[in-house]
């Protein structure tokens, strides 16, 4: 039996309750809002240094159970982590060899979970990645359709334009895309189970005609500039920092002079990449996105440019993606016993803090998501683009 | 007397002819568009190379003349370079050390040149950046004005804001600020001339309770935090690349949290900063811009990011400046005989040179130019930016 706290934990004032396998509970501060079940004694000893990567770990393990609602878990255990782990500890970059095997695998163990079960908490486009809230008071649904569309504006998208989505999930922008704009769309994936699902929603609608997907590694993409625009959402993320270049080179291979192209994803607060936030970035790494490499920005413009690109428009929407993975989380949270019946107890662990503990993460601004449209400009200099921006807001 | 060309001229087919010293002419192709004059024997000899720096320089020297637009004979001299020259020759990155003194010494040459001569074939407001053209149909004075009307919408900026003014020039921009948005600005400026001007004109327009305006190193800016809102146009150009991050945590020094910033400026085709141009950058370095060192947009994010601003957009302009760059230059050129009475003819040969020779450089994306507004995060994670860009366009 525990006699009294840790010294460590004895003088701070955090609304959190610690209860632990023998019953006896000890509050960190008036009125808990969160409560901490330690079910394995050898953890107590760790309390003393708990980084959200110990914290979540020992959450997926199942050697604690948390109790509040999972956004306000996530915001006490940093406060936690913050007040007794060195900021500076624990998320070195943890840089691995990307080749076609290791993505192969890496994307599988995250996006071939179940299909259901990303059913149950995205929109119904099951659009997986940061939507567009243009007023703020959107339904998900609204502010993923308005990304979509988004997307297409900042691409200038025509009909008629072949336009390569490298990465496209579950296929929710290559339909609007071919839908909304008459757009024939090539799309990737590395996820058998996305491939299976796009390929028949876009069936059921009908755009088989315009619409082609295909397993396939960015390595292997066509280089004959066959396409007229390229969108790329949620993927470079994947692609690894020692691997950024082949990946630009690789869509510059595949896109005519004049085209646009759109990357779209997350992004590291640090320009060398190094993840921030006591221990999260290896909890990411271990359990939600094996070997996931958040490039900056700087760093992501830099290869853009390098393989010949010109950036023309960078857009952060950082508290867009807080407020999507909000919503994410709060419909996860809301189907709980659903989520149980799909997918594995530790998966769903892993998800619950996963989606809650991003959104805090991007509303701290310890990642960010940028935009970035390049083009590959004429060799006369020209680049057909309108003299300003005014037509995406019409 | 020359008899003929030398061998690595005779097989060239462009519009241009050579007329030597000694009256015998030359033509490179059918219907020459331009004449290049050659007075100085010795140069024949080097015209087996023809750089863009050498002949430039030559033409600063006297040593040749050119006949023809200002425009075609820079896109003609750059097809007789282009033709002859190894497009990786010259053009290497000159980096000199920057201080006080040699920073002063650099902006007291180009900008304490004339400030009758600047009003020779600038706008009214003598805005001397590259203008924002909405529908490429606008004089040149509409088009400054939107500048300074996109760059304080693109700031936010409201009445009572404390506006700092990095590299004020002749306070075009300040004094907008100050009319159109009632801010307060503080701007500064290394050029004795452009102050002495700047400050007449606040005075004329009866702005002095709004806008200061002092001879001030960036270095030396208060870091209290008093400013709401910072733009800096067509100034870290001049700053270096060694002292980018010094110059960087300045500006986040002088801005209170909550603070946008705004980046304005002319932006390196490579990464690393390198120019571009068979020999322009070398001409530049040594007659037009000393000790001037052009940042890729993301060298300059990353320092950008580095002192704590979170970059939150960022556009080109770059097809702007050309334009804004061949206004300046026809005005110039229609205005020949009052500029020699100004300025030196070495001067005068310069500017004339620079200013076409620019305009080429913005068109063929040997240069670029870049808007990157950053915000100086709150503790929080919050900004206050709204959720789209839309508000800039309304």
């Amino acid at each position: 039996m525990l006699a009294q706290l840790p010294p460590a934990l004895q003088n701070l004032q955090l609304p959190l309750r610690l209860r632990l396998w023998d019953g006896h509970e000890f509050n960190l501060g008036p009125e808990p809002s969160v409560t901490i079940v330690v079910k394995d004694p050898q953890l107590v000893t760790q309390f003393t240094h708990p980084s959200l990567d110990l914290l979540g770990t020992a959450f997926v393990e199942g050697k604690l159970e948390m109790e509040g609602s999972i956004g306000e878990v996530i915001r006490v255990c940093d406060e936690l982590s913050q007040a007794l782990v060195d900021d500076d500890e624990g998320d070195q970059p943890i840089r691995t060899v990307h080749d076609k095997d290791t993505d192969a695998a890496a994307i599988s163990y995250h996006y071939d979970l179940s299909n259901e079960f990303y059913q149950l908490w995205l929109d119904q486009d099951m659009a997986y990645s940061c939507a567009y809230f243009q007023t703020g008071t959107e339904t998900l649904e609204q502010a993923q359709h308005a990304k979509f569309e988004h997307l297409c504006r900042k691409l200038r998208l025509q009909a008629g334009d072949y336009l390569l989505d490298v990465g496209c999930g579950w296929g929710g922008l290559a339909r609007y895309a071919a839908r909304e704009y008459g757009a024939r769309v090539f799309g990737i994936t590395l996820s058998k189970e996305q491939l299976k699902l796009a390929r028949e929603r876009v069936k059921a609608e009908g755009l088989e005609h315009l619409v082609e997907l295909q397993l396939l590694d960015y390595r292997d993409l066509p280089q004959d500039g066959r396409f007229d625009k390229v969108v790329s959402v949620g993927m470079f993320e994947h692609v690894g920092h020692a691997n950024l270049q082949v990946y630009c080179e690789k869509l510059f291979g595949a896109v005519r002079e004049g085209g646009l192209v759109m990357n779209h994803g997350i992004t590291a607060k640090h320009t060398d990449g190094r993840p921030v936030g006591r221990g999260a970035g290896d909890f990411i790494e271990r359990y939600v996105f094996p070997h996931g490499e958040l490039p900056h920005m700087a760093m992501m413009s830099a290869r853009i440019s390098e393989a010949g690109f010109e950036v023309v428009d960078v857009e952060s929407l950082r508290l867009h993606y807080a407020k999507t993975l909000d919503f994410w989380s709060k419909r996860l949270e809301a189907n709980l016993e659903k989520a149980a019946a799909m997918v594995p107890d530790q998966a769903l662990r892993i998800w619950r803090l996963y989606l809650a503990g991003c959104s805090y993460a991007f509303a701290q601004g310890w990642i960010n998501i940028h935009q970035i449209l390049s083009v590959k400009t004429y060799s006369d200099g020209s680049h057909g683009l309108p003299w300003t921006r005014e037509d995406l807001y019409r």
